[in-house]
């Protein structure tokens, strides 16, 4: 595939090409309310601007998202056009903006949030770390990719500061548990998956349903305070150790611009079940994170080893009838690779904090303090040899309200 | 207090008399889509005709609850007036609709569900059949609510046919996991919250705040799929064996209702910390609830006897910052007392299955069967020695489709 020109002047190496369009919702630069925009190099083009339509003049994508992949494909055909044709050139340019002009929005509702634990190097990482005495894969690992709801409605964009939360630290010594800001909050680099199509109750959405459903990925880092964490999730699983933020990217890459990153995932261990067989054309992506900490790289997660794909993910939270909404966010755990400077949280990083990690500067860190920038990227190869780039998920520890 | 009468007929014994005044939505009954309204006897009150204003004319009660208690506040006592003076007959009696003329509609927009496991009873029933081998209270149970967030977007009103959900059924004897409908359909009885006006996000709402953020009161079935949800659960907590269908009953009774209800919760076994501490008001709430398959009373659970108090679930939830949303539901987890006749779950009437439960028509439940309904009722004491009820969730369980 040969990737058309653009007339609009991209900065080297940048991941918002022609060929990516990711689109998100903003405010600001002159226009009135929440708007959608397509990222394109350092600019955003405003959609409602360009089309005056009311659909691309709301608070989220959901309005948009809902119509469907053939909406999806008609405006990404259209955007295409207006940025590559010179004779749209004088009507379009009115409607560039620069993206550091305007305010960047969380994009979706979040009607609902899942949040699954599809790496293997992370689950047996964690295994160790917090059920020493037995496999540190769970007996159902390699047969469901396992997941729970997270807290949709904390769900914040990109940029959004981090208050470090206060709770139960753990089990008491003598009387009251310890109680207070955490001392060990965490980052977790994720990959989310954003559903624009909705399903009908009772319906399962196939392996092959994937790009029917689901719209596009975002970056995620699903924060957490490993301590409120240990003391609370048996039997139920996690909730106040995640539920005080979630961090999303404000840019969704379409899944029509990741066709180039598509990968088989790692062979299966087991066989499974036929709603989670992959087929010909498995949703394995080859994403590279990066990881940074006030600027220094800390990791780089590698995506394409993941064990269970987004595809899989879908079929398996749908299998009981689950319907998908439009607007909801489904994330895949923790990415981590088999090496190392491929793990994905402090967590695995520093050993549960037994083992400090030395940043670039010399400081060290066991988990987050006060006033650290976590900072997520990642890119993927595009057509023709480009990349796509996912923008950053980044944001800023603030002190505990007492 | 006196209960001033009103000039609705009632029939004898109705929970939904002057002194209850819950708020739904419904449509139908000759007026324009979703409106709110009053139940009052048979009838419901039509709010937006009544009141022409818009925020009463909406898909859900959400626009309405976000003004808080002041505005929940008046508007009781306006209904109240109009419902109580004969002076208002003429002009309200053109608006009161038989309930069974028009259709009651989901009444929240559930930005987000939460469910607890607060009765000490159950908790205990199921560790010993889950985790034979340990004490059946987890460790971190008598110091904090456990909960975990469940699928807001499967939350249906009450009515709506339950689809049997497929799923792996527990692990492999050899090779795949079973796999088809699940052979362990549940109910479990429980009681909801609906949080009306929201909180900021990093703020604590402690429990003192309760009636400040939560409109009101519904009853829950939050049905389950005991083989998925044993074969999925460790380590991260329930997900398929739940998130396929929650129930909620169509009317929500304002916490302004209950003040005749509320009583002191159990001693407690262990100090607390200060957040969860209940001073000198707690909202222990004296329901009692009713579950009858197919009309054949099961279990008569008393909520009074739960441990953790609504307010405490809320204090708890929002300890670590996270914003409360208007609309959000959160629900007590399974009712269980002490007394067998009290056990809010058939998986603790049947010992997961162990042992049948006889219904009064002779025949026998280990779990649900295609074609049963399943209907909690509840009541709870009123002022001036009247009954405050709830209305119902029931629901009738489908076939499974494959």
């Amino acid at each position: 595939m040969t990737v058309p020109e653009t007339w609009v002047a991209l900065p080297e190496g940048t991941g918002f090409g022609i060929d990516n369009l990711p689109l998100g919702v903003f405010l600001g630069g002159g226009g009135p309310g929440f708007r959608h925009g397509v990222a394109i190099g350092e600019h955003v083009l405003d959609l409602f601007g360009m089309t005056g339509l009311p659909v691309h003049r709301t608070r989220t994508l959901d309005p948009f998202l809902v119509a469907g992949p053939g909406a999806w494909r008609d405006l990404r055909e259209q955007v295409t056009e207006w940025l590559t044709d010179d004779r749209h050139r004088t009507r379009v340019e009115p409607h560039l903006l620069r993206q550091d002009a305007v305010q960047l929005c969380r994009p979706i509702g979040v009607a609902d949030y899942v949040d699954f634990y599809s790496s293997r190097a992370h689950a047996e990482n964690v295994g160790r770390l917090f059920r020493p005495d037995t496999d540190p894969l769970p007996p159902n690992w390699r047969h469901l990719p396992i997941g729970y709801h997270g807290r949709a409605g904390t769900v914040q964009v990109s940029g959004t500061p981090v208050v470090r939360p206060c709770g139960q630290l753990g089990p008491p010594a003598d009387g009251l548990p310890p109680f207070g800001p955490t001392r060990r909050l965490d980052f977790e680099a994720e990959v989310g998956f954003v559903v624009g199509a909705p399903s009908e109750p009772g319906n399962r959405v196939p392996v092959a349903a994937f790009p029917a459903h689901v719209f596009g990925v975002c970056l995620v880092n699903d924060w957490s305070a490993r301590d409120l964490q240990a003391w609370e999730y048996v039997p139920l699983g996690p909730f106040l150790g995640k539920s005080f933020h979630t961090s999303m990217s404000p840019w969704i890459v379409p899944l029509a611009a990741l066709e180039a990153a598509r990968v088989p995932p790692p062979p299966r261990e087991t066989e499974l079940l036929p709603y989670l067989r992959d087929g010909d054309a498995p949703w394995g992506l080859d994403l590279t994170l990066e990881v940074r900490i006030n600027g220094q790289l800390v990791s780089r997660p590698p995506f394409r080893d993941m064990y269970w794909t987004p595809a899989q993910q879908l079929a398996h939270l749908t299998v009981n009838g689950a319907a998908l909404l439009t607007g909801e966010l489904f994330a895949s755990g923790t990415v981590s690779g088999a090496a190392p400077d491929q793990w994905g949280s402090l967590l695995e990083l520093t050993a549960n904090g037994a083992q400090p990690l030395t940043l670039a500067d010399g400081s060290t860190r066991t988990f987050l303090e006060d006033g650290d920038t976590v900072r997520i990227t990642a890119s993927a190869p595009g057509p023709d040899g480009g990349r796509i780039g996912f923008g950053e998920v980044a944001g800023r520890v603030e002190p505990a309200r007492q």
